[in-house]
């Protein structure tokens, strides 16, 4: 996929954007809904699954169905969609249910195209309520916003005491994955929780150096791993590798941040 | 103070929103400004404090000085001003100054004005990163933001193990506070954290169900009472006091659920 061809990185940016148009429009009228009820999955963790979540993977799958059917699709709400391009669209229209829930705008849509070792080849965090894009991938790493568009480019190396981490709860994962996370945390400046898919794309625009999970799913991670690699972040998993399946991961602004905090995790 | 003049009433509420503009511009060049450097006060814990906090406040007191000298003034960064109106402008321009950091958009310009007695008898919760403004007191409870205007009306009583509950940090104050938040979260439904003064406007808007916080000052509670209040809440000390001076704060959405919540944060 190296190869890829100017008119075909610019067809599917061009579909990510509408993609993301569709979903904006589907989930807006629900978020802070008074009425808003949580449909629980409720497996071992409080999985809440919102009218909006669905009716923004169908408006994205729509999309795809009209522009491009040759592709596969795997998506959080509705699975997989087998395909004969070679591409597959990984789609989580609503990442962070729980902070959707409590009316945190920390919540985002997850647009991912990958190539056929589901590496992704661009992604796109949406946050369609405060009105902000990051994307990065197929030549891009940019976002736009409040306060207009800007480049996105993680920030340089820096001692981990001058290092700010995030991560969604302070448990991260099992006891043993938390014990982990806190003996990094400990060694950082300051620690952030709650964030979502925010902090990715916070790393990605140079704010914060650490993004930690534990738990994650192939369409939580495809877009923020195309988003923060395009701005010259690091993502692999606790253990170094590709992490584009999910598991635990650890998002880094650059190598020298990237190996102190593996060092830790594995410490 | 409950005999306030329409006209008096009016021409403060008109100086709030003058000063939040002054905020805005004073700090929105500063956010996620990559060149960002904190200069830190640094006491016991992280207290990070901006170029942007210390320009907010100033713009907010050039605003007072101008249209209303005779009232006095509280701020977080530049201490106490004397008045003779019996009224006090109580000012946090920046709260949340970690989250202001990391480039979250949780942090808010804290504006109340409080009567002889130091009880807020107005408050204004302003983001203008997302263009969020939340305000209550003087007949006012309501809200403008991406959806458009909205009245404010805190949620009704349910019980605790459907509610949501927000604090800022995990460890919340000392190891016997932490212990006592800890004891009501595990009853929650649903625990978040990380959201500055941006949860009071959730409970105020009707999505949370509780916040409950420990080391505060009076410039970090004045103006999320006011606003709590208006919409229909219930904000005390964790003993069921008034909290107007800081402290341990437990803001709950009704008389119901602060009930439930003063009971276990005691027991």
């Amino acid at each position: 996929m190296t190869d890829m061809s100017p008119d075909l990185s610019a067809e599917l940016i061009s579909v990510a954007h509408e993609m993301a148009e569709a979903a904006r429009h589907a989930i807006l009228p629900h978020f802070r809904s008074l009425g808003l009820t949580a449909d629980s999955k409720e497996t071992v963790r409080f999985d809440p699954v919102t009218v909006a979540d669905r009716a923004a993977e169908g408006a994205m799958r729509a999309v795809l169905a009209h522009r491009r059917p040759q592709d596969a699709i795997l998506g959080e709400e509705m699975g997989r969609q087998a395909g004969s391009s070679g591409l597959t669209w990984v789609l989580d229209p609503i990442d962070g249910t729980r902070a959707f829930l409590a009316g945190m705008p920390t919540w985002g849509v997850l647009i991912a195209v990958a190539d056929e070792g589901m590496r992704p080849l661009y992604g796109m965090i949406d946050q369609p309520y405060i009105g902000e894009r990051f994307e990065g991938g197929l030549g891009l790493a940019r976002m736009q916003g409040p306060l207009g568009p800007r480049t996105l480019a993680a920030r340089g190396a820096r001692s981990l005491d001058q290092c700010i981490v995030m991560s969604t709860f302070p448990e991260v994962g099992s006891a043993e994955e938390g014990a982990a996370f806190h003996r990094l945390a400990a060694r950082c400046r300051l620690t952030r929780y709650g964030a979502d898919c925010y902090a990715y794309a916070l790393l990605a625009a140079g704010h914060i150096d650490l993004v930690v999970e534990a738990g994650l799913q192939a369409y939580d991670v495809q877009a923020p791993i195309a988003v923060i690699e395009a701005a010259g972040g690091v993502v692999t998993s606790w253990t170094g590798a590709r992490a584009d399946t999910g598991g635990r991961l650890l998002a880094a602004s650059c190598p020298e941040v990237h190996a102190a905090a593996l060092a830790l995790l594995n410490g």
